[in-house]
């Protein structure tokens, strides 16, 4: 509990960790209780994944650069792959889908929108490193094209084509993940030094966090994992209703809610280093989460539906979010073309999220209707 | 008459004027020659939109930076706003929203286009600011995106969704007028020296024109205003007949014909700039007045339409419109990027507004069909 | 046979030359062999190519810059051009449009995905001129939106537009020709000295390759154009059987099979040219042919068909291919965007490239389907 505290000291969010046991008191005493149920789970997720990726740099940061970064890039995601994981098990596929593709718009405009947001209306001008920024970017557009276009090229309408989306699906995830694998490859193995700016950024970043020895953080990431999964079931399982109560339709709940709470510590840690005018990290976090989300998350839940969910999951995407996830990655290479920034950068990505936002909320899209 | 005279000697359009007491006895003797009526009023806007402008720039330039930049960028697209206004209180929407795309397409592509090929055909290579562009170039991007995205995204086609899409369409006017205030804030009050640049060289541009003194130009602006709004009145109805006499579909109509002429000004002052070598000024008015339109005109449409209109105008665009902005964004920040040009690179921009101008004419979009 | 024992030497490729008798054989005494007669009409025509373009080099170089770039630019693609108009005489329209966007996605995605991948495993980081690849993409993307966006902006389904669609095609084909000769007149007459570092590049090739004297090149250029004309019937008429036999879809041998036989010769060179360091000339021909594709095939394929053809074929593709043909360029124009690359940039575009040919292989479009 000492370490805790002292993370705690540099995580304010670390106080919501009372709603913990409160959600499994809630759950126990008035399971009806959805508003109150999905509040607390929400509540409680946000810290949850703070300890854990505090969990995971610990045991990172001692275990050397290769395996560290392996970790880390495997564990960052995995607060979204768990909340996923439970409504793939219910079955909820079209949730599951439109968290997918709502991550990936989330991570581009409402993270790096407010990243930038932030930054900008403590620096005047913050500039960052372009040709990194183009980088990274060019690798989030290219598998995001591969993650949601194939939905715009095959014809998915066509009747009795449901075996063949299946066999399509698994071949997609297939590629995707040796992509993602050759990705760990370049940026682990053989590339290792071009990317050592952004991990020496990200020592200095964990230096300041008082990191955990291994004996304490495996056992923590160990028990919250099981903690984040006990309170996504309470969270997949209210979210709905909840939702339905606020009026809210279920594309927006997947595409907006589910995204923004599954990201919310990588979320922190972006703001927080636009507040240091350290962007290359916001933007690097930002992109960096959106690519992993095509790459590595969507095609294992596609590989775990087989095992896991009553049915096999497919990959494709309605219109709508093949449109949105293409736009918002083109955003985000426009919006960090120039490697410099002001606020207002930050206000129009905003903008351009809550429009998105907006629309899913008033006008849902045919198939993901109520 | 002496200070016309003089804007005169600045600008040959200006003989043009004899057209506006020509349209006004054509429309008293002959209501029905709606070939002559249009072209009389094509003749009369364009000479008023210059003196319109020249008038704003004369205020603009007497009331110190704020204020004058504010006058600049609200009354630089009054022209468009006008005509718009009259086709929208005769509740020709589909005209109004074809002006509104059609307006962006046209000074991305055409008046772009033609700025790089008549600078292209005086100097070999001609150079410009290359990270003003961009920043211009993703302003742009999402703008548009956020004004036409919605429509791709959102179940228009469902059964009953007309009150729920009016309601989206006020929603989104609001976010879109949100960023333009903020979009003001920003370029005239946080980070004007940012733009001190742009200001110079327009200013410089100003000084030639031998500006007006506030005594003669505000009564100027009024009289003016309201002459573009008599003489519009005048082309928008007549434009449709002359249009069918001419085969031509209101698609091509609103995309082309109104939105070129809406824009004459402009394009003067974008290719005069492109003819000096100022194509920093070419690029920068042909992105803002893109930019204008969907941040400021289209929402400021959509709630003036509660009141004048006689139902509401909705913001829903049909998918050829969107295609067609998101596809000439882009190229606009494709041809912009590498902050050279040489005329090839106009050609090319005016070719792909000719088959987009060709298949709107040939080929009208559903919905917008006669 | 002296020079072509010389070719060989610099060539492995044309010991494949023994593949084109054994192709008119077969054809002769075993007419419906059809997969062994598309393995060897493929096998065929490869080296055929290589010899096409080793002749138009040898005539280039000793005609002076402007009448050989010209050569160059118009025979370059004339192994595409002759498969294309074999398909053309025998009606198969959807064929012929499937391998027009198939290679220009073939050549963006799979010519420089390989090109990066084989270059970057001989060097850790290759550069090329960034702006030089700038202005090559951003043409490419002009032409290609030229071409293919008509096709998404226009009412095409609707009934009894036949004849329009025909006259809009012809109007289109027009115009992207207009594109193709001026883009002649900039770079081999304005602008030449522009592009004289590519050209002296292509010199430097093209001395290594022990050119032919004009005497035994122009021969040689037509014996083998009348060899690629008749190996091309075996091979379209072999090809879909063929397919068939494999388990592919048209959509799927047009876009992928037609699109890389197509274009080998042309690949060999960029694959060659990435493993020497010379990324900047792997660059020019993968975005360099793309765009005459555009500009020069498919046009010159419409305006042939009204002579050649049963009936004239259109330039309508189908929703698919607009999103292929877009998204490919797009991602080219961001793969190339910084202006350095490593290996993995080459595997993700070959990635992409992947999953589009595996979506055409399991899903093919409607209206492509057999």
């Amino acid at each position: 509990m000492h370490a805790l505290a002292r993370a705690r000291h540099g995580n304010p969010l670390l106080i919501l960790l009372v709603a913990v046991p409160a959600v499994f008191v809630t759950e126990h005493l008035a399971p009806d209780e959805h508003t109150a149920l999905f509040v607390l789970s929400v509540l409680s997720i946000v810290p949850l994944e703070a300890l854990l990726s505090h969990a995971t740099e610990s045991v990172a940061a001692k275990t050397g650069d290769t395996i560290g970064g392996l970790l880390n890039a495997t564990l960052g995601n995995l607060t979204e792959l768990v909340i996923a994981l439970t409504a793939l098990r219910a079955g909820m596929f079209n949730l599951v889908k439109a968290s997918i593709a709502g991550a990936i718009v989330t991570n581009s405009l409402f993270m790096l929108g407010m990243s930038l947001l932030l930054g900008g209306l403590r620096y005047r001008e913050q500039t960052f490193n372009v040709s990194m920024a183009r980088l990274q970017g060019g690798l989030l557009f290219l598998a995001t094209v591969a993650l949601i276009v194939p939905s715009a090229i095959g014809d998915i309408d066509r009747p009795g084509t449901s075996q063949t989306v299946h066999d399509l699906s698994i071949g997609l995830s297939v590629l995707l993940l040796l992509a993602y694998v050759l990705g760990l490859v370049f940026s682990l193995g053989t590339h290792r030094q071009f990317f050592a700016n952004a991990a020496r950024d990200a020592a200095a970043h964990e230096e300041e966090q008082h990191l955990w020895s291994v004996g304490v953080a495996l056992p923590v990431l160990g028990v919250i994992t099981v903690l984040v999964a006990l309170v996504s079931e309470i969270f997949v399982e209210s979210v709905q209703h909840a939702a339905a109560s606020f009026g809210m339709t279920p594309a927006f709940v997947g595409f907006i809610v589910v995204a923004i709470v599954g990201a919310a510590a990588e979320m922190m840690a972006a703001f927080k280093a636009a507040r240091k005018n350290r962007l290359d990290m916001s933007v690097g976090i930002a992109l960096g989460s959106s690519s992993q989300i095509a790459l590595f998350v969507a095609p294992v839940l596609v590989l775990l539906s087989l095992v896991i969910a009553p049915t096999a999951m497919d990959l494709t995407f309605w219109p709508g979010a093949v449109v949105m996830v293409l736009v918002s990655t083109l955003t985000v290479l426009m919006a960090t073309n120039s490697g410099r920034s002001a606020w207002y950068l930050g206000v129009l990505l905003l903008v351009v999220y809550a429009t998105f936002a907006l629309t899913l909320y008033v006008l849902p899209p045919a198939g993901m209707s109520p």
